[in-house]
């Protein structure tokens, strides 16, 4: 995911820098050893900066790093406070370093204080017999569906395309129960990017809360903490190209004021690239 | 989950301290505000400890701490290297304290190397509108069943009753390729024990690997991180006390030497207890 190794980009593609994503993740190396990044308003949620854009800045933290060893296999990013707008600080370890594997934890930092952690696990992947288990079911192609409307004045809602499958947001907050929160949709980066490990954790979290779903109250939510998997590799990631993702998650259980939700983004070869768990706040 | 707030064993049931699971996950403060634990050989693997087992310290780590708020909600374990047979020291620390959350960091070291890193966040939870929507499979009562023979030598499996209802560990190592991996089974510690924080996160490790049931090959597996969100608290635990729990896993994604796991793990009222996902290592 270094600089000097991405593809360059393809015709009427942003070139990398320009795209908000990537200036959203630049982190800048500073002489005590961690690294200065900002929040972007580009990707601005109601309260702090979108989670899933946070969870791409502390992957970036360890995909930047010179030791880096192999590629990320597993994220998980525990969010501890909203972040502030403005300037954070990213402090990335290698607790463990193996022949083919290497285990990181990060943090985030503002004004002293932590504001997010992270463990990431990095390995040199080997070719093996594959499977996805987990089959993409058969829906709609993306070009036969409307383009959802954002449904909230945020920011980050602007970054991705969006092309509801099944499991809108509810068109009226009347409180309708529902019983059954899945949410499938096709979704990529807007500007479209070419896919990489950083913009696939970010779209890990692009599913709006599941206790709306069930409950049609929009009720305060937040995620504590967030698992990604991440099946694919460079190159099948960069192969993946732009193209749209289908992207669906669940909720499995509700209780005493937090939920979890699983998920699995495949793109359109119906390759799952990624799965992705999270368990979040509700206040209902 | 300290000492003290343990209930009664019921009679007929071990004293708390005499458990193995609970000699297993002992901790001893040290006055570098350390603790200091042990491999146990009731829950060794065949190499190293059980990973459920070092999740449980892990656990622990934070559950003994005077500075402890709340109650587990998501656990990660990453599992760096094989523990040695013998001494730990854990550190936890508590990176973020808020007004009813709580975010920690956890390393177990030997001989002054990382062999795993958790995070956990726990909390104070509130009354709230609740719903399993992964509701319990149909399934035969566990007293209609067989209990398992253990498939291999190995101390802890005799520490699980299993009776398993789909997806037993391969009768004959064939090869023979298998479309699912899911395994469904009841379990419960053996000998009977209550059922608490620390005793589920062991159990959540306690599907035989996913890549073995798809191949029927004995391949060389480890995981390198499990996540368990928990959604029952400490009264609801207790509640279950000893009895069976219903619990599966089935994989998602293999490829590039690593596939992933998802799991459930209900009480016999049909309570989601703790929801729980794993990436392996394997070698094919």
């Amino acid at each position: 995911m270094a600089g000097t190794t991405r593809p360059e980009p393809a015709p009427g593609m942003m070139a990398f820098m320009d795209h908000p994503l990537d200036a959203a993740i630049a982190l800048a190396p500073q002489a005590d050893g961690t690294l200065l990044g900002h929040t972007h308003p580009a990707y601005a949620n109601m309260v702090g900066p979108y989670g899933g854009i946070t969870a791409a800045q502390a992957l970036n933290a360890v995909l930047q790093s010179p030791a880096r060893l192999g590629e990320p296999v597993a994220l998980t990013v525990n969010f501890c406070a909203a972040l502030a707008d403005g300037a954070f600080t990213a402090q990335a370890r290698a607790v463990r370093t193996n022949r083919s594997t290497q285990h990181w934890t990060v943090d985030l930092q503002q004004a002293g204080e932590v504001v997010a952690t992270a463990t990431v696990f990095t390995a040199l992947r080997r070719d093996t017999w594959a499977d996805d288990e987990h089959r993409m079911p058969e829906v709609p192609a993306p070009e036969d569906l409307p383009r959802a409307r954002a449904a909230a004045p945020v920011a980050w809602l602007q970054r991705y395309e969006m092309r509801l499958v099944e499991g809108a947001i509810p068109a009226a907050w009347d409180g309708a129960e529902h019983h059954d929160s899945t949410t499938r949709l096709w979704v990529r980066d807007d500007p479209p990017r070419v896919l990489d490990h950083a913009a696939l954790a970010a779209l890990c979290d692009v599913f709006f809360p599941r206790i709306w779903r069930r409950r049609a109250t929009p009720v305060p939510v937040g995620t504590v903490s967030m698992t990604v998997y991440f099946h694919a590799d460079a190159a099948q990631l960069a192969a993946t190209c732009s193209g749209f993702l289908f992207a669906q998650a669940k909720a499995q259980a509700f209780r005493g004021g937090y939920f979890d939700q699983t998920g699995q983004l495949w793109n359109r070869a119906g390759e799952l690239l990624a799965t992705t768990h999270q368990v979040v706040y509700y206040k209902a």
